[in-house]
């Protein structure tokens, strides 16, 4: 297997010292990583019911990239072969009027994963340290703030039984151009392209750089951030497979003890 | 295939009636029941992708039977090749403070399904016409109320574009006491098992008698109910993955039309 290490972020971090085209976990022909991507996905399903039934601990995935990056089909292919009662997803979209109403934290602990699931965030909280600084409509002296509200946050989490895995999807503008114009002329992929895409497109560079500091700032030993190269969508399911496994495995879990008292009871 | 008609529930319905070990959706041998099963689970998934697509309606699936009668499994199973994006789960347990605080139909209205959305509800409000029926701490004048209740709620979702499948697991009491030993003997399955259980079990036949209730008083044209035999793990995940491809199928998906107005549009 391949080393996260060069994906994981730390104090020294680019992003554009990542290629999006990277494939390090891609090993062997297409069908024997098929193959490894399934086995992974039976893994993962059994993990969660090693989770489940030690009932102490919380699993959270945090996925964030640009549209297009492949946060469904991650979630889709990576999670294909465990049970919906043991993985929640929920979705952030543009906060309501209730949300907004709120600190920005609000929404997001409300969906925070019960003991012994699994809990996959479609965008998150990094959103509101994304779009508002591209946007400009928060300053750095709030950008700041928001930084260390999240690490708090999250250290209150993790404190809290829960492990966090972070992934930045992170695609090339080149793939991106591809994605939104197969949803353009793909008649079956249209109902998932809105206009609105192309003016954050535009926006590019402001969004690399926002992730790049995001990322940086709130890369925690605790909760730290990995950088997915996204460009090959095998490569990208397979890396964050192997990673959660990895995560899992790492939580070493003990399944209660069977009980004494329960020794030759015989049901009626 | 076989047809649902003998075990909707009707006026004239009887619990006993049907038998818990009958297997009318098992055909061929076990091999082909697998491919079966797993092709109807596949279908479940394109047919939830058009949900999704179209994004005008709702799909809930309630789940309700006795302990060890296979919601969990049926979960797993049914939904075994469905995306956890499209799939909420959410499991009723004994009511908190905060939802006793509340009216039953409360906590079940929160978890109601969203736009696109297939939501399944292992055990329901159906909880609060069986166990406090059983236990005597509703009359009948109340419990009364609570059906009519009940199909108000369940009005209001169907006319509010929620397409609603309702399925009562039904094991027999010997299928029972092999499934709470096995709990008991095996210790990977002893978390599972609450003593408690055993105490639900001396109520048999009153909860056969509160269930049969319930069921006639709450299928109706919009919310029908289905009794499945679930002695067999495999006919019940086959009965009810047929089920909801004909439920789904019956709904007529139309994806949104291609949007002239992006004829010719080029990504930059």
């Amino acid at each position: 297997m391949a080393s996260f290490k060069k994906y994981r972020v730390d104090g020294k971090f680019s992003l554009a010292g990542i290629d999006p085209g990277e494939t390090p976990f891609l090993e062997g022909n297409e069908d024997a990583q098929r193959e490894a991507l399934d086995a992974l996905a039976i893994e993962l399903d059994t993990l969660q019911n090693l989770l489940h039934a030690e009932g102490r601990r919380k699993l959270l995935l945090v996925l964030q990239g640009l549209d297009t990056s492949g946060k469904d089909g991650t979630i889709r292919w990576v999670f294909s072969r465990t049970s919906p009662l043991g993985v929640k997803v929920t979705a952030f979209k543009a906060p309501t009027e209730d949300e907004r109403a709120h600190d920005f934290l609000w929404r997001c602990h409300a969906a925070a994963p019960r003991t012994g699931e699994i809990t996959v965030w479609n965008r998150s909280h990094y959103e509101d340290v994304l779009v508002p600084v591209v946007e400009g409509t928060i300053d750095k002296d709030e950008t700041r703030q928001r930084f260390a509200q999240i690490n708090d946050f999250e250290r209150l989490l993790t404190q809290t039984g829960t492990v966090i895995v972070k992934c930045m999807l992170h695609i090339s503008k080149d793939e991106q151009r591809v994605r939104l114009q197969a949803r353009i002329d793909e008649p079956g992929k249209q109902w998932k392209f809105a206009l609105g895409d192309l003016e954050v497109r535009k926006k590019w560079d402001a969004y690399q750089q926002a992730y790049e500091k995001a990322l940086a700032a709130t890369s925690t030993d605790e909760a730290p951030w990995h950088v997915i190269p996204a460009d090959s969508k095998r490569h990208r399911n397979l890396m964050i497979a192997q990673l959660l496994v990895k995560t899992l495995k790492g939580m070493k879990f003990s399944v209660p003890d069977a009980d004494p008292a329960l020794k030759g009871l015989i049901v009626e």
